[in-house]
């Protein structure tokens, strides 16, 4: 061995994570003035004014720990959504809350995960780094949901069922009756989780999330996130609503503090902020019906979205129109690494960002 | 079993972690105007001044997600202590760090952790959680190191040795020689962390730490913390310094974006302000000595302390002296959960606290 401290075989087989130039890195690579950043579906608009407020007045309690089992944001979770707060979980981002999922409902060498591919990456990192075996099946080609494919793959040992909805990237709905007929099919140990972390773009809340289901469906979770619609990716606050049990399971191996005690404070004053959400949700709905007639009109391809974001197949080279969007300071995303190379990523921006970036596609020299 | 849904049977066997009371709960609960809390190790300070200004202009990214391997904070570590970025890993907190490295270093039903007792309780907990064996050794009756009773622990698959200097709860600091001596005792797939969260109250850190020591010693890591003298423990930022192979097999595996964005920047405009720095040392190198002194005078045994609070036997029962203190809104650390029923713990406050404090003390009918 190279190295005379020996690492986790398991470990070693773990690519290097490749992150992307920061907004600044490109500013100064391709010397430019300005910078739009439509490739992470963060909030176009910052955060609210009040969480701007909470923030400003955080300096005064940061050299103190959080509390842990952060119960005013829990208890204000609770009260949003009407459930027990015994059966809510937050962590540091949904990341979190998927790798300790998957440590506190499946034992190494003998449970196995399912999902989608592609999926969210963290999804198979996670169910890898624990030692579990990651069970795949594709969506359909028109990117909607297979959930035949998805029970498939479904046996007595597996321990968590981890679907998107809307689908990032393709910002595919699953429709809710098919979920919940997919949730009664599986085995009674094994847990449905519900990522709907761009569920509020998605249109009626009653008729597209599962979270009124919890009550009637004993195997099924709901996971959210502060980092879309709320705007606080920065700030890393995710959060879950699961059966009792397992809640009570995850709050006693979570780390005591992880979740930054300015997050949870911002994540109170963003949930109260009824009318910013309002705003958000519309601009999102706005703008990628806009960009979507835009871009057909372009002779894209373009995904049904049900998000902050749309899918695209471009008429030309995708890396082409990438890269000349990137030197003209428009960061959007390319899929590759989601096993898509033929498609973009948008996130749907202000209305400035959406004709600027509408007039910079129209003008690529690429583009017949 | 009583649930449906299975759980991994090991995190069934986890306590729920009992937090202690909030500042506001015990405000209301005994009607007090005023609570000083002297509990947890934090700096009296709070956050230096610009860092409030860091914060306050936070607001205007906290909807961005941060930077992936957080390269500016880490280069700002490099370029403080001289080292390779390349060897330099950052987490939500030490306690997210020593969570990864028991997962990067150690194959479960395998591997072994070896430790003090009483030891910081992530020590155990995440050895456990990982499906590992922990050893431990007590520490000396008058709590110094032993290291000889460490080194009788470990054979050739013990993964990591993880002692804390100066130690938490008593303050001792082990001799800068004693750990290197130990370390060169170890078997080279063994890597031996220094947990040096209080190193800065310790003294001339030539002498005291072993971050000067990486370079000769190859089988030493030293980790480090904004909590303590930084007073941004409300942000969780931990840093280790470690072989650059094992730094690059953290990344592999650590949750893309743990650090949140403000407490990234929080960091790299605390490690830059040398003012404040030494004003906290000052400060806790003072009050730790007044305060020994009196508690001394008032019939206290002390320990003698290299951080910036001090462990007490108090002359009477602890118990009494405790809820005594907590009436009158000053709350300290009682110490049952490391094992140490006949001792309490007392974070340096400001002047006016320590003075309070004392003279809350003296008033203690309890006392003789």
């Amino acid at each position: 061995m190279a190295y005379p401290w020996s690492v986790r075989p398991l470990v070693e087989s773990f690519e290097p994570y490749q992150p992307g130039l920061s907004m600044e890195e490109i500013r100064q690579r391709y010397g430019l003035s300005k910078v739009v950043k439509l490739a992470s579906n963060e909030n176009p608009f910052g955060v609210s004014p009040k969480v701007a407020e909470v923030i400003r007045n955080a300096a005064a309690y940061a050299h103190r720990y959080p509390q842990s089992g952060n119960p005013r944001l829990v208890r204000a979770l609770a009260s949003y959504y009407g459930v027990d707060g015994k059966r809510i979980f937050v962590g540091d981002g949904s990341d979190e809350i998927i790798d300790l999922l998957i440590r506190v409902k499946s034992e190494p060498g003998v449970s196995n995960i399912v999902a989608f591919k592609p999926c969210f990456g963290l999804y198979t990192t996670q169910t890898i780094f624990h030692g579990c075996e990651l069970r795949q099946t594709p969506l359909n080609s028109d990117f909607t949901h297979d959930f035949d494919g998805l029970l498939s793959l479904v046996d007595d040992n597996t321990s968590l069922v981890l679907i998107t909805s809307p689908d990032n990237p393709s910002g595919r709905l699953a429709p809710r009756e098919k979920i919940l007929e997919f949730a009664k099919k599986l085995p009674s140990s094994c847990l449905l989780v519900v990522d709907e972390a761009y569920i509020e773009f998605a249109g009626d809340p009653e008729k597209v999330s599962v979270i009124g289901d919890l009550e009637t469906v004993p195997n099924l979770a709901v996971m959210r996130t502060f980092s879309k619609v709320y705007a606080l990716a920065g700030l890393r606050i995710g959060y879950i609503i699961l059966p009792e049990h397992l809640a009570d399971c995850m709050w006693r191996v979570r780390l005591p503090f992880s979740l930054n005690i300015i997050a949870q404070e911002a994540a109170i004053a963003a949930l109260a902020d009824a009318p910013f959400r309002e705003k958000s949700i519309l601009q999102a709905e706005k703008g990628r019906t806009w960009l979507s007639e835009k871009l057909s009109g372009l002779g894209f391809e373009v995904i049904p979205s049900h998000s902050n974001f749309i899918m695209v197949k471009p008429p030309c080279s995708p890396k082409e129109l990438n890269a000349y969007l990137l030197e003209n300071g428009y960061i959007i995303r390319a899929l590759s690494s989601y096993g898509l190379p033929d498609y973009l990523r948008i996130s749907v921006g202000t209305d400035d960002d959406n004709h600027e970036l509408i007039s910079l596609i129209s003008s690529f020299p690429g583009l017949k």
